[in-house]
């Protein structure tokens, strides 16, 4: 009863992810388009490279509501790095006319057609197993792998996976998400043969996960070298994991989806999640309903990649945790957002903006070693409420505080010499739950999202 | 040189310690005099028993400013024990006209002549090794055994002892203090030799000490079977630890003041203490200053003995530190008092008196046989503010708290089912610091003192 239930949710599901054939033209013809026209270009600059499709919409592996065309120019290893983006822009400016520059390890020209986005990728022509620059040489190899594979029931179901993955929130293995990429999900389904053993093996998975699709690696020397919970060896480099941009908690989210779809399969599953919108006065409300408080910081006016600006959203967010935990506040969460183009913010719930201000310091075992150290430092000490005193086999003192402020606390971190490099010099904002309308809305949204968490599969897991 | 110093403070000490010529003849009179009152009573109401004096005085141990005759009653073993008390209350009467009657393990009745406490204890004559009935049989034995060993050099150091204790507070093993009985203290001085070498070898205690002067039990069993830091075999008794009623803090206490006195030696370490006396605006200026607050639990009307309320004290307070702590309440300090007679009083000074409303709960590890519970648990819980989400391998929800206010979670827990005993169908009165006005100031004074709780001889380990 429940596999035909699971079944009959596929099929539908698989509909819904499979392009009309109109989008399907449309996408097409784009591709052959954007493919001529960089060929042409590139020939008339005189430049010895080939030019080829990768990615979802080369392999016909693509979602209908979320298309990239990315198109690789593969150059001889004796094309200098540091032209590799005015051949980007080059390309791109006279094959499409406005363009993005971009950055990940190498320089990309990002461009948009309609609603599509098209992206032009310079690269080295690698051959399997020659040393690669950046990661983006490896792609064509991947592409590679995986059109000697694919075919329409595979295809079908990487759809039918990824439009899961999407909706879940696991799928993309940009910092952001820190979930599955497209390839690695395609290499999933290629091993596991079809979506339904996928999802009945992952809902057993305990970390760590040992996938060698090829059998080209060692398990044990792959145990030892990476630390992640999901291991898939790349096919086309032994020495790479695959997952390894995979968190730990994307990874657990993808395993309890996975059994929350077997347990009660629904459509809602594969379903695109709506951004909810979230007022100012909607996250009063919710603050004073939690009785909780908000600290927000905001850094503006950056110009880097999302992908370092998210990297740096997420580090500051781990310090800024540290620092508030390690000063007593209690932290309900603290995560870091980034609009990806020049603001980065970290926010956090604490149950409250100030805490008291005397705390107990356990010190050292009476008559040990760090006994003086511990009696001269607190004895005369202005900041000394109360003892030294003994409990127990141990000495004690209660001291104030120096920061029983939240807001006094990051203001003083982030002015100081252990503050996060992003923020040296520059003016930080830093806002509280009851000015959260000077927030621009998209970290509203972030906040208020933080503040409903909640797996969206919770319900069918029981 | 120090050395040197440590001597000619033990002879200033001595001579503070050591009753004057005139103090000396007032108590050995009264002695005297009480015995034989006691000894003419007995015979006259025709019992069968033998009248001893017993503890300090009797064995001329005793300081000058803390003075306790024990007279006991020391009866045949067929002598009915409900008579005990009745036999107490006529010998006292009959004496000293008025008395109290008290209560440990049996009755006994306590006179006052002049600043001179009398006691007169009825107990049952018992050779070495017979069993006793009450721990008070045992008292003559203690006395016999110490006449036996005593000199006057080793009065004179029990004497500096028993105000080294007195004055760093470990003195008396009874539940208010659970330190060292003037027994256990003897036996030290009678071990060690002197004062010194008891403070040199106690300076580098750590637990379990084991002493036993006479070599009449087996070191291993008594480690088994004693969980106490300093184990002191009694010589009239191999079963029994002089120590146990010795606490960890005391035991710690005294080690510390050990190395205290032999590091900076002063006079100070032997003088008795003034108690602090705290109004109720020092008290609110005090919290004030410390940002903190106090609760305070008033059980009123009681009618039992110190040991007793003591007990029933530290044991309310060892639960009301648990809900508080389990309840999320950050608590600095909780303490048990009483006044003795029919008061008992628990304080706790608490980071803040109202917590936050929020609080994270730690949910299984996804996938585990808990999880299921632990989701229908919360998803629909009224209590649930967010979550269950994943983070990591594990569950998590955020709960609205069922108390954030510290008298109310008090309140709840002294009227529910788990209230301790002493408290149920009493009315406990709750009082917070502002209105610390209506505590009675013994009990404020114990507050106050907790407040700025400190060990008298930090100052001279450093």
């Amino acid at each position: 009863m429940q596999q035909y239930d699971l079944i009959s949710v596929l099929e539908r599901v698989s509909e819904l992810v499979t392009p009309s054939k109109e989008r399907r033209e449309k996408v097409e013809g784009l591709l052959r388009e954007s493919l001529f026209k960089v060929e042409s270009i590139i020939k008339d600059m005189g430049i010895n490279a080939e030019v080829v499709p990768v990615g979802s919409v080369a392999r016909d592996t693509w979602l209908p509501d979320d298309i990239d065309i990315d198109i690789f120019i593969l150059l001889s290893r004796d094309f200098p790095e540091d032209k590799l983006g005015s051949i980007a822009v080059e390309v791109a400016r006279r094959a499409f006319g406005s363009y993005t520059l971009r950055y990940s390890e190498h320089p990309y020209a990002s461009c948009r057609v309609d609603d599509i986005d098209i992206e032009i990728v310079p690269a080295y022509k690698i051959m399997k197993g020659e040393k690669i620059v950046s990661s983006a040489d490896r792609t064509p190899l991947h592409n590679n792998y995986l059109m000697g594979k694919l075919n329409s029931n595979l295809r079908k179901d990487i759809r039918i996976l990824k439009a899961f993955a999407k909706s879940i929130g696991v799928y993309g293995a940009e910092v952001k998400v820190e979930g599955f990429s497209g390839y690695l999900l395609e290499l999933l389904i290629l091993f596991y043969g079809d979506f339904i053993s996928l999802v009945r093996n992952a809902a057993d998975w305990r970390p760590p996960v040992f996938i060698d699709i090829e059998r080209i690696a060692s398990k044990g020397e792959a145990l030892k070298k990476f630390d992640s919970p999901l291991i898939v060896i790349d096919p086309v480099d032994p020495n790479r994991n695959v997952a390894s941009p995979l968190s730990k908690t994307q990874f657990f989210r993808f395993v309890a989806a996975c059994r929350a779809l077997l347990n009660k399969p629904t459509e809602e599953m594969f379903r695109s999640r709506k951004e909810i919108s979230f007022t100012p006065s909607r996250i009063k409300k919710e603050l004073l309903e939690r009785g909780t408080d908000i600290i927000v910081l905001l850094v503006e006016d950056l110009d880097l990649p999302p992908d370092t600006l998210w990297t740096q959203a997420k580090y500051i967010s781990k310090r800024i945790r540290y620092v508030l935990e390690e000063n007593g506040f209690r932290v309900l969460w603290c995560a870091g957002h980034t609009d990806e183009k020049s603001t980065v913010a970290v926010a956090a719930e604490l149950e409250s903006m100030e805490i008291p201000k005397a705390l107990i310091r356990e010190g050292p075992p009476v008559a040990s070693q760090g006994e003086r150290d511990f009696l001269i430092k607190h004895i005369s000490d202005k900041n000394t409420l109360s003892g030294p005193y003994i409990e127990g086999d141990r000495w004690y003192v209660v001291k104030r505080r120096r920061f029983f402020n939240a807001a006094d606390l990051i203001s003083d971190y982030l002015s100081g010499k252990n503050a996060p490099k992003l923020v040296r010099g520059r003016k930080v904002r830093i806002v509280t739950g009851n000015e959260i309308g000077k927030v621009p809305e998209e970290i509203r949204n972030f906040i208020g999202k933080n503040l409903l968490r909640k797996e969206v599969f919770t319900e069918m897991l029981v």
